[in-house]
C-alpha cells in the first residue's frame, strides 16, 4: 500500500540544472581567457560548498558565490559592471520560464488521481514557491514542503506530519544524495528518475543503493505504472 | 477559547532589525562622505523594495541590494574589496548570536504550558531555521511555519493546516503590516507587541486597527496574562 507520494521538483518535474550550467558558462566567458574553465568551475564549487552552511541552496547564494569566486580569481579586480551583470543573471534565473520535463504534467496528473501527492523540495523558499506557481502544477498537490536540507530526520518529520508509515511513503526524485539515500535510511521507498546532468554536490557511490526499497525508472512517464506495481506488491 | 497561538520571531522573540541597522550604518560609512546617509537609506530601500519580488525577504537579498545600491551610487566604481566587505557583513549577520528579547524565554515557556504554540515567520527558510535552532526555543513549539509572505490567504492556510477556527487563533508579533492587519482580515485575533525600531516597509496607518480582535501589549512579558483574558472571554 502507498499512502503518500512525494515528488522532488528541480530536475524531476522541471529543468533547473541547465540554468546553473548556463550561468557557469557565462561566468567563464565573463572572466575571460586568463582562466581555464575547469579551474573556474573548481573554485566556484569550492566557494559554493563553503557557503552552503551560511547561505543554503538556491539562486541568491549561487550569485553571491559567483561574485566571491570572481573576486578571488581576479585578486579583487572584478569590475563593478561585471558584478552587476552577475546579479542580473540571478534575477534572470529567478524569473526564467518553467520548462516541464517531457511527460511530467501527464505523469503528475495520472498519479494525482491514484495517490495523495506532495511536492517536497529543498532550496530557497521564495524561489521554489514562485516556480511551483509558474509551473501550473500546484493544484495537483495536496501539500508543499520546502525544506532547507533533505536528510533522514526531515523525511521522518514529513511522514509524521502527514501521518503515514515509512513503508507506505514513496519519494521520487533525480538526486541520489537527496531524494534516495536518506529516504532508504528512513525506511521508506525511493524512486530515482535520473536527469541527464547532476550537480557534483548531489553525486553518490552506486553501491549505496542496495536496498529492496530502491526503484529506478528511466523517465517520469514510467512512474505511474511503477507505483501501481509497488503499491500492489 | 484559544486553540492555537502563533508567534512571530524576528523582533518579537529575538532582536533582528538592529543587525540590519548596523549594516546600513556600515554601508553609509563604506560609501564615504560623498553621499548623505539619508540619500543612501532612501536609495537602498528603493532597491530592496524593487528586489523583494525577485529575492524575497532575508539577509541574502539584503546583501545583493546593498551591492546594487553601492554600484548605482558610485556609477559602477564600487571597489572589489568593498563588495567583498558587504558580503562578509551578510555572512556575519547569518552567524550572529541570537539575542532574545527581555522576558521572551519566560513568556514562551509559560505560554507553552497553556496553549499549543507555533512559530510563524516570513523570510529566508535557511536563515530562519538556523536562528530558531540557535535560540534554543525550538522544543517549546509544536510546529514551525516559515512562509514567503504573510497575507490573509497564508494565515487561512495555516489555520486549515492546524484545524483551528479563526476565532480560536491568535497571532502575536511586532509588525502591524505582517502580524496584525492580515490576521484581522482573516477574522482571527492579533496581538501587537511593539518593537522600538521598525523597518519602513512594515509600517501602517494606525486607523486600520479598529477591530475587536486587535490587542496590544507593551512587551512580550505581558502576553501570558493577556491571552488568559482573551481565552476566557
Amino acid at each position: 500500500m502507498i499512502d503518500l507520494v512525494a515528488l522532488d521538483a528541480d530536475d524531476t518535474l522541471w529543468h533547473n540544472e541547465p540554468l546553473y550550467r548556463t550561468a557557469r558558462d557565462r561566468f567563464c566567458a565573463l572572466l575571460g581567457e586568463g582562466f581555464a574553465p575547469d579551474l573556474i568551475d573548481e573554485r566556484l564549487y569550492e566557494t559554493e560548498r563553503r557557503n552552503l552552511e551560511h547561505f543554503g541552496y538556491g539562486v541568491k547564494g549561487f550569485v553571491l558565490s559567483m561574485i566571491e569566486t570572481g573576486l578571488d580569481l581576479t585578486d579583487g579586480r572584478l569590475a563593478g559592471a561585471d558584478v552587476r551583470t552577475i546579479i542580473g543573471w540571478g534575477r534572470g534565473m529567478l524569473q526564467s520560464p518553467i520548462r516541464l520535463l517531457d511527460g511530467a504534467r501527464e505523469a503528475v496528473e495520472e498519479l494525482s488521481r491514484q495517490f495523495p501527492l506532495i511536492l517536497l523540495t529543498k532550496g530557497d523558499l521564495f524561489d521554489q514557491e514562485s516556480k511551483l506557481a509558474r509551473s501550473g502544477l500546484g493544484p495537483l498537490f495536496k501539500g508543499v514542503e520546502i525544506v532547507s536540507e533533505k536528510d533522514a530526520r526531515v523525511y521522518r518529520e514529513v511522514m509524521v506530519r502527514y501521518g503515514v508509515a515509512a513503508d507506505a511513503f514513496v519519494m521520487v526524485g533525480n538526486s541520489l544524495r537527496s531524494d534516495v539515500l536518506p529516504v532508504l535510511e528512513a525506511g521508506a521507498h525511493a524512486v530515482h528518475v535520473p536527469y541527464p546532468i547532476t550537480w557534483i554536490h548531489e553525486r553518490v557511490a552506486p553501491e549505496a543503493l542496495a536496498d529492496a526499497h530502491y526503484h529506478q525508472v528511466a523517465n517520469i512517464g514510467e512512474l505511474p505504472s511503477l507505483l501501481r506495481r509497488v503499491g500492489s506488491g
